[in-house]
């Protein structure tokens, strides 16, 4: 397994790569890597010819009060199970290789980003879609793998490829979680005893939600309100920045769910303690 | 020469090339092709192996009360333009293969698109750059030629290239200008005679103020106030949106004639009658 530091390195493999005609999967990750990044690495395994992983905390998706600093990295564990997966690249740039000292340039994906998760965390979705972008412009990877738990994200960046005519296969994988049904994120690492075993009310209230969607008379809102009352009556849960639900492919409000067919994406995120989890099931029906 | 209108043979046009070794030039055109363009396309000849030019009055970088719907066009004339000197592909696609119908994407390059004309014509450098990376996301250029006369257009450009990792060659081309010094543009069609004759005004006030410059004593706002007054003076003058002394490269205002080095653009926009002209130079002392 080859670790790469700079963009002109991983420009020159890349190019390698595609003059010898093989296919390279792309997994972008903030490193701290747990299972669901594992998963997204099998994917990529499965998919393509080489598989390279970036790991690199963008500062520009976190806002000022968020946990830039203090969010989780272990670069040594992170390429330990990099290269125990056979991946062939991990590619690790500082934050001055990303950005130049004056960078100016960002990619916004209008509505969608303003909406959920882009609604709390002001410039957020702005950062993410820049340096996708970007890591997609250096690495030219063919295939993408995105996890489902961040799903505002992996809709909003399907839109941006799509819009901006960029190259690349988009792939959402299934979100993996722990035997209680708690999504796995590096945030997890945040809480406490007490919190973790609690955390799993949020997955239970979704999956309250999606059998509240299945039976078909309840509108959205009443729903919703349920699920909002469920949370509230945690005391772990100190805050809920939102409970949604919304069409899996354009994120608009769910109007109904007597319509057919009846897409419905549930998402919320909410604060245990102090730390912020996110989770979300899409309905077919 | 061939004619391509969708963005798939596009693709397939540009893959070709790339996996011959051959290198492609792109001279990206709102149609209406003059001297100016015809120079972009020598450029592009020399540089590369071979040339396509993309025509595409592209619908978001006008503002509602702009002259989109009455942009010149004439695209037969356009071809037999590029056919005569020998370029090798022409992509001209509809509005509706360029951008879908829910495009949500954007690029911006903050800061630098609010000053000068981006002051005047709202979203005009979003615009310009979601279809410029549009462009290039598409036909895979290594090399791509703009004119200097949008001077604010190239600037924003490379600063856009540089800071999203584009793997794309940025080159300024000279302006090209009629016998009286007025800079070729499509606009100038819109002019009457009388019009036509006058508008050279606004090349010798950038001529006035490149003196000015030269003397290296008076400060950039006394030489902005001159020239404003010159134009102003002029019957044929019905507005002057700006009339700027910035940095050619960060586009900030210039600050003083006397430090070393003095780099200086000097760069308009004029109404002259109901047609906006710009025009500009890059003094560097």
């Amino acid at each position: 397994m080859e670790i790469i530091r700079t963009k002109d390195e991983m420009r020159a493999v890349s190019a390698k790569l595609r003059s010898e005609g093989r296919t390279l999967g792309l997994v972008p990750t903030m490193g701290y890597l747990h299972k669901g990044h594992v998963s997204l690495i099998k994917s990529s395994k499965k998919e393509c010819d080489t598989t390279a992983v970036s790991i690199f905390v963008n500062p520009i998706q976190f806002g000022p009060s968020e946990d830039f600093n203090n969010y989780p990295r272990d670069t040594q564990r992170d390429t330990e199970i990099a290269s125990k997966e056979k991946v062939d690249f991990v590619f690790i740039p500082e934050a001055k290789e990303m950005y130049n000292e004056n960078h100016l340039s960002y990619v916004r994906v209008e509505k969608m980003d303003n909406v959920m998760c882009g609604k709390f965390r002001g410039n957020h979705f702005r950062g993410v879609c820049t340096v996708v972008l970007k890591l997609f412009n250096i690495i030219k990877p063919d295939y993408a793998f995105f996890g489902e738990k961040d799903f505002q994200q992996l809709v909003i960046i399907k839109k941006m490829v799509k819009d901006l005519d960029v190259n690349v296969k988009i792939i959402g994988c299934e979100t993996i979680r722990e035997p209680d049904g708690l999504a796995m994120s590096s945030r997890n690492k945040y809480l406490s005893e007490k919190e973790r075993k609690n955390a799993v009310i949020l997955h239970n209230t979704i999956l309250f939600a999606e059998e509240e969607i299945k039976k078909r008379y309840k509108d959205p809102e009443e729903i919703k309100k349920e699920c909002l009352k469920i949370l509230n009556l945690s005391e772990f849960i100190k805050k809920v920045d939102y409970f949604d639900l919304r069409d899996p492919e354009t994120l608009e409000e769910l109007k109904s769910t007597r319509s057919s067919p009846c897409n419905a994406l549930i998402a919320a995120a909410v604060y245990i303690g102090t730390t912020r989890l996110i989770d979300n099931k899409v309905v077919l029906l």
